[in-house]
């Protein structure tokens, strides 16, 4: 077998359950890293990638993309890594590191020739798995590698928004939508200092997710429950991708705060102009996070000691897990062990 | 006649010609301060209170909140201001002070009590008004009082999304709608350095607005020009109050850019979410601005030589004023001129 054999789990095509696949990865570029995969996490965009949804599909597709693995290669331009080094990879596989965003830090932004891990480029159902070396994040050593892999795609989704909105201890922050966003969206903000509140349409979770860092649990469903927050939330962030009554979720958003979405609701979001105007109010939104947010994160949590709540299968079992979380069971994030023989 | 008789034009219902009126406005309070009225500028706003638009008027209706004109009298505890030294007075003519945002320095967000200048108080139709000391702002010697009533609220309305957008002279940044309020920004934003283009139904107006600041002016309604302005704004500022394909307008943003709503579309503004997760963009919206940003505006204006630009009217014939503003034929700011005898 070549060393740029790569031994996969593989979807032929639209909802079919995967197979394992073998391909050549061609070589190395001198850019890049190649990661022996331990760890990766399953995550909801995984399955619409598998299944197309997006169609910017093209099959057979191998997902997967929060990684934790060793270096095992490195091309003669790769930067600051080692072989053996312990790393992460999330959505991002490649950026053109010329384009305006790419200079200034803000690489998920690029606009140059990037790549996502899982769209025309091989992801983490693998053995093995390729980035540029700027997206191969340096684990710290005292990091939880076992639940690791969601922070580099689910994390950095919640965790971006704290810092586009300027958020601090001072802060009262809603999270809608405890799944595998929103539970690590808790844990970092109860660590971030804030006040914390969980919508949740489930409230036989409510110590649970106070156990998770929720100051308060609120029946999202509730309109009693929303009027009394009127002007409570200096940021509502948003995980969730079905329509919700998005103006009136703004009247519970402060003056000068904001709902920022990072679930997508397939509906257009619509709020009346005057409830920005006459409070200062914003609707944001942002996605994944660039290389030093990804940074930033994986040693705040291994600081913090902030773990996603995993339930982990051998990567053998990935229909399984799949199943699982299609199902809508997953607590809160599935996380495949790689087991190839 | 006493030193509290205050005599303006009112309307005494909706839709009815304003008429004479004379009223006693009481004891001056301790943090109040009166002043002479010399011009008064005329905004749409003033026409959707006189007629109760918003259903918060009651009449008899003394409109007017763009004053210039001299401090007459002084509460005991009116800080900082003469007898006799000119100020400007806008939207706000009273704020608690005690509240967070105004104890923050953002009395136009105060949460206690406030009052607008011509919501149950009497405005600047009249030979005088009053206000609390912290909203009557000091006039720059050097700034043109004939035209500077409108900075006082079409110019903060504009001018304030300059600061919350951080805005700076890197920014290209797109007005919508060149009327009383995006006249004022192609100035306000061709001082700010910023690159600046016009957004217009009429391109008989090019040469117009590229005299006030526009190096570029594009038909709003043209599908192919905003498909050629892809990505291309920092901020795009909306004073219209006309709904328009807001998602359509959200890809000429640039990643991390932003609509800024100060116009009033009555009906809910809609986009994507996608869009603002993809690109990072924001809706946002603001209204007037607090005492330390009319200043900065104040002396910016007077230091870059800043004036709307005005038709003059004296304030006896307010009614033929009206009529003017409401056929949409002013251009591009009324003022009236006091002329009590």
């Amino acid at each position: 077998m070549s060393s740029n054999t790569i031994r996969a789990y593989a979807a032929k095509e639209p909802h079919s359950p995967l197979v394992p696949y073998e391909f050549d990865a061609g070589e190395l570029t001198a850019t890049q890293v190649e990661i022996d995969v331990e760890y990766c996490g399953l995550c909801h965009s995984d399955i619409s990638i598998l299944n197309n949804d997006w169609g910017v599909s093209s099959y057979p597709v191998v997902a997967g993309h929060e990684v934790i693995g060793k270096v095992s290669r490195l091309g003669s331009e790769a930067k600051g890594l080692k072989i053996g080094q312990r790393v992460g990879l999330g959505w991002n596989a490649e950026s053109c590191g010329f384009c305006d965003p790419c200079i200034g830090g803000e690489q998920v932004l690029c606009t140059g020739e990037q790549k996502a891990t899982i769209v025309d480029h091989a992801g983490g159902f693998a053995n093995k798995v390729r980035a540029g070396w700027q997206w191969a994040i340096p684990l710290p050593d005292d990091i939880d590698i076992e639940s690791a892999g969601p922070l580099l795609c689910g994390g950095v989704t919640v965790f971006t928004p704290l810092l586009l909105n300027n958020i601090t201890a001072l802060h009262h922050v809603g999270v809608i939508g405890i799944g595998g966003l929103g539970h690590i969206a808790l844990k970092l903000l109860k660590a971030w200092g804030c006040e914390v509140t969980a919508f949740t349409s489930n409230l036989d979770k409510t110590e649970q997710l106070k156990g998770m860092g929720a100051d308060h649990v609120i029946n999202s469903k509730d309109p009693e429950a929303l009027k009394a927050l009127s002007g409570k939330f200096d940021l509502i962030l948003s995980t969730v991708n079905v329509p919700l009554d998005w103006a009136n979720i703004l009247t519970t958003v402060a003056p000068k705060g904001a709902i920022h979405y990072v679930g997508v609701p397939l509906e257009p979001v619509s709020v009346p102009a005057f409830s920005l105007i006459s409070g200062g109010k914003a609707l944001t939104g942002s996605k994944t996070g660039s290389p030093i947010v990804l940074r930033q994160l994986l040693k705040f949590a291994a600081r913090k000691n902030i773990k996603p709540q995993i339930e982990l299968y051998p990567m053998s079992k990935i229909n399984e897990a799949i199943e699982h979380l299609e199902a809508g069971k997953a607590r809160y994030r599935v996380v495949l062990k790689a087991d190839f023989e």
